[in-house]
């Protein structure tokens, strides 16, 4: 059976899946390569992280990342006229797989047997965490959206930086994921709510 | 003395490397960098695996690919004006080495130490085959063109299943591997000359 | 204390991720985003070097780069308006890290344990001094300018065989390794001034 934080990973696997398979069937892609998308969006980020660390890539071991991309793509294809209405859920479905995905990027980074610096295994998270919707962008030939608008990769940054003051604080593994996981949901949260973003550097003429 | 497969992984090597440095030129690339897409597209996909995998990337340890790749760009320049007489040949180059790479990468995948399932075999020989051509349609700055058209990763996937199928039926591995390959050179060549795609999803107003 | 070696790493780290800074600048991208395109930047080619080499990637070691990376970023953003100014300075400590980075490539490549030929040795030369600018032009979007424009990658490759015939004639390390970067340097530095680039294929009708 399940346990609880795979049923998150699973939502959060969904919900990245819906967002590449949108974005792919808005720039006339077939099914196939919406699926492709898809699955690379939900799992480009931990396995840059995989490949980082030297480890096998996670979904190679495990075909649920696999299916999830399946049924996502099944849903959007169900659904597609009444998708828009459901921008906000997948907003929060996306924002609890930021989260999520970022704390497993830092402790798998933390559990390896090399001993890496926290600020590698914070890097680590944020990779896992945004590094998908990266890869999306480059598949769709667009600029990378995490590097113009929102704060996204920041709140993974704000997250690892909060679990590794947690850890320190309390002893309860629990307690620290929770912390730092909410420190993620919620920056991005407010962010997008007050439409706060980060600023940009101008004033160089172009070349 | 090089085998017949030999032989056939330098055809389909020559073709890959053909089709990203002629792309590259249409883009006004420079010689380099019409050698760096046709190297890119002849060795991106098994490089990817390799990574995948663990493993060192297989051109690393022969010279060939690099070979094969300096003489597709010696043959573009000399016969430039010639080429798109030669396109049919080409396809049924290109398709040769699609099969044949989808089976060379199922098999390095089964031949690992880890024990994979064979999903994963057959999602590494898709890899094999297809990646290469997204490799360089990211470097020419296009959408991967075998996300929009045409059945091409499908057959590699295809075939992963038909080389499953053939292996529970039959004990002798020549026989397996000119199957799964048939299966792939085929399911393309039918669904190029039937024009057969996959079907696109839409009907969601853009955001 | 840090080495001469040390501090020209440094040097090429601080121009490669001013370089990366600047154009995300131009494509709007914000402070966070212009951080990452200007680490990867500095970073990338060395990282894709170690994912190939199958050895954990040099900046998981060390945060220096991520340091350098971070100064190269306020550096832009206090400078901004006179960075203009400063390009013949930027296109030499550019030259400079080209040069450095091609030369740890090609000498981490040979104390690996596993004897790799020298070819492969310059190809990881080259690609530790190329290809973060590769990476760099993806993300913000356009064609990579080095398979367009300038002697650049090639520059590397010359310095990677002139690696390999001074090791033949001087038994000094030092030198070897001075002749070699010089290549490099002279090179590029050459190429920009007289407008050498490198031929284009033509003739080809676009289909």
């Amino acid at each position: 059976m399940p346990t609880f934080v795979d049923l998150l990973e699973y939502i959060g696997t969904f919900a990245f899946a819906i967002s590449g398979i949108r974005l792919a069937c808005q720039k006339d892609f077939d099914i196939f390569g919406a699926y492709v998308v898809g699955l690379a969006t939900a799992i480009g980020g931990g396995t840059i992280r995989d490949l980082l660390l030297g480890t096998t890539p996670f979904w190679m071991l495990q075909s649920s990342y696999m299916i999830w991309s399946g049924i996502a793509l099944l849903f959007v294809y169900l659904f597609r006229k009444h998708l828009i209405k459901l921008n906000n859920t997948f907003f929060i479905f996306d924002t609890i797989g930021l989260a999520l995905f970022t704390v497993v990027g830092i402790e798998k980074t933390l559990n390896m047997s090399e001993d890496y610096p926290f600020w590698v295994a914070i890097i680590m998270g944020t990779i896992t965490g945004a590094a998908g919707g990266v890869i999306r962008d480059i598949f769709i030939n667009e600029i990378p959206l995490i590097f113009r608008k929102e704060i996204y990769a920041l709140a993974c940054i704000i997250g690892g930086v909060t679990y590794y003051i947690s850890q320190l604080l309390f002893d309860n593994l629990i307690v620290v994921q929770i912390i730092s996981s909410a420190s993620i949901f919620l920056t991005r949260v407010i962010a997008v709510k007050y439409e706060i973003g980060l600023p940009h550097i101008k004033g160089e003429e172009h070349e």
